[in-house]
């Protein structure tokens, strides 16, 4: 896939997984309005929606319809979407400014991001229980696909990570803990979208293990080039400030090997990617495009 | 079933629900071990497990196995301990105490107490797709049961009452606004306990709908009395200071209509409760108990 076949694949999925979520997150109405206002702003707040996309291509990966698992789609960007806001809160990493606009709390106010987080991150377990999905795949898969999810997304997973990220701000970490955080942070979701995605999509169960092994390297191989972007990006791409980490004394890759030792990994895991997908054909050509824009992307 | 025996019953429920979700708890181990200890702690703090005994009750009203269903009796009390600790927060009711002991925040920090609700509210559905669960009840019925839950746990159920709960603090609020309240913070997981169990426990679609109906007259009341203890409560019982609801000017249904009306109020649901389970034979004694002990209990 050309990178101009990737830019317009990407755009259209974009699209897709935009009005798709809006369909599926409930109308502001009735006394509850404000927390539902809050997660329609910060969905709506944008990002790339790279994990949705994984997914859909992890399942065109195996011979599924991409735009049949577009329940479980969504549920990924809602879990990523209260990842977001409960990481911004004051508590957390006390964040005003995210995709170039105000957090959620700084809009709505600390007790409605918190809801808000709590009801996006309940609404993925409703869409991954949707009967729309159902009739995309058996309910066995269905299971399957909601523990996946459930595991990358919790204490083991990103909650995991999250935890020893704020555990370890302003200490001199190891390798091991670096490598803890950023495949539980950014990693097991990225992992578990491409995962998911086979799953749903009907995969067996050694295209599936291919694909999550696909997911592994991608996710490391996305949090190097984010930790990356932090220390060169262009703010105004970015639409945060650069050198947060670094003023927060966040521990990274770069900082822990330097910007060109960074690189070199990153690009090494983009090719571990690709060559786990020697045995897909050409149904597994945008995930072998989408590991070349992660490294090669400026935001 | 006599209250004597009511009493063992319930004491031999709470044990076994205590038991099987420490097993189900992870370890606190490695750089995440904080905020898995922060989960045991609120877990741990106790409470009467009224949720997981209703829903292992309305399994057995359906002729199912109530012991079998225990992943999904144990993530229902996982919801119901993250909502606390998210409830108690800081930016939310701003609690010290709660069951007589500290608040998680108090004793972990705000930023592990909103991990600890986060990973708390994942690893419920982590269990809902457990397979100790597939093998008590087809993966039809485990979808639905997830759905059911996710739906009463968030923005249409019990996020939704708590984020209607804070906007009307400090406010005179109509009887609608506290039935939209009374029934969604606390009344839509009641109702989702029992509703679950009887989906789970391989109940007809009629059994499971009047078992619903009893779940939502029985959460009514169950707030109600909830209210009423607030005022009239013993302290020491009830583990937390009484009076908290008038002095953060919470709307109550004895605030609106006075103890006495509340009271017979709640009577006249427990009777509603019962009432519905009228084609239920021998049994639906346990729900028939549990209604009677909700209005008579004193914490």
């Amino acid at each position: 896939m050309s990178k101009i076949h990737l830019k317009i694949y990407l755009e259209q999925q974009r699209k897709r997984v935009n009005e798709a979520i809006h369909r599926y997150l409930p109308r502001p109405e009735g006394p509850a309005a404000p927390v539902i206002e809050a997660m329609h702003y910060s969905i709506a707040a944008g990002g790339k929606r790279v994990r949705p996309i994984l997914m859909m291509a992890g399942c065109q990966a195996v011979g599924g319809q991409p735009e049949k698992i577009m329940p479980a789609a969504c549920a990924m960007e809602c879990v990523h979407t209260y990842s977001l806001i409960h990481d911004d809160l004051p508590a957390m990493d006390n964040d005003d400014l995210r995709r170039g606009k105000p957090t959620c709390h700084k809009v709505f106010g600390e007790a409605m991001a918190i809801l808000a987080g709590d009801g996006l991150l309940t609404l993925a377990f409703e869409l991954m229980a949707h009967p729309d999905l159902s009739s995309a795949a058996s309910h066995l898969r269905q299971v399957e696909a909601t523990r996946v999810f459930a595991k990358a997304a919790g204490h083991a997973g990103m909650v995991g990570g999250q935890t020893a990220d704020i555990l370890n701000e302003n200490t001199e970490i190891t390798p091991e803990t670096l490598n803890f955080i950023h495949s539980r942070k950014t990693g097991a979701l990225i992992r578990a979208s491409v995962e998911m995605g086979a799953i749903l999509g009907g995969g067996t169960k050694k295209q599936i293990d291919a694909l999550a092994s696909y997911g592994e390297a991608l996710g490391l191989c996305f949090q190097v080039i984010d930790d990356i972007l932090d220390v060169v990006g262009d703010e105004t791409k970015l639409g945060k400030p650069v050198g947060s980490d670094e003023r927060n004394r966040k521990s990274t890759y770069p900082a822990l090997f330097g910007i060109e030792e960074a690189r070199r990994r990153a690009e090494e895991l983009r090719d571990m990617a690709v060559t786990t997908l020697q045995d897909f054909g050409h149904e597994a050509e945008p995930l072998r495009a989408l590991a070349c824009y992660i490294v090669d992307r400026d935001r």
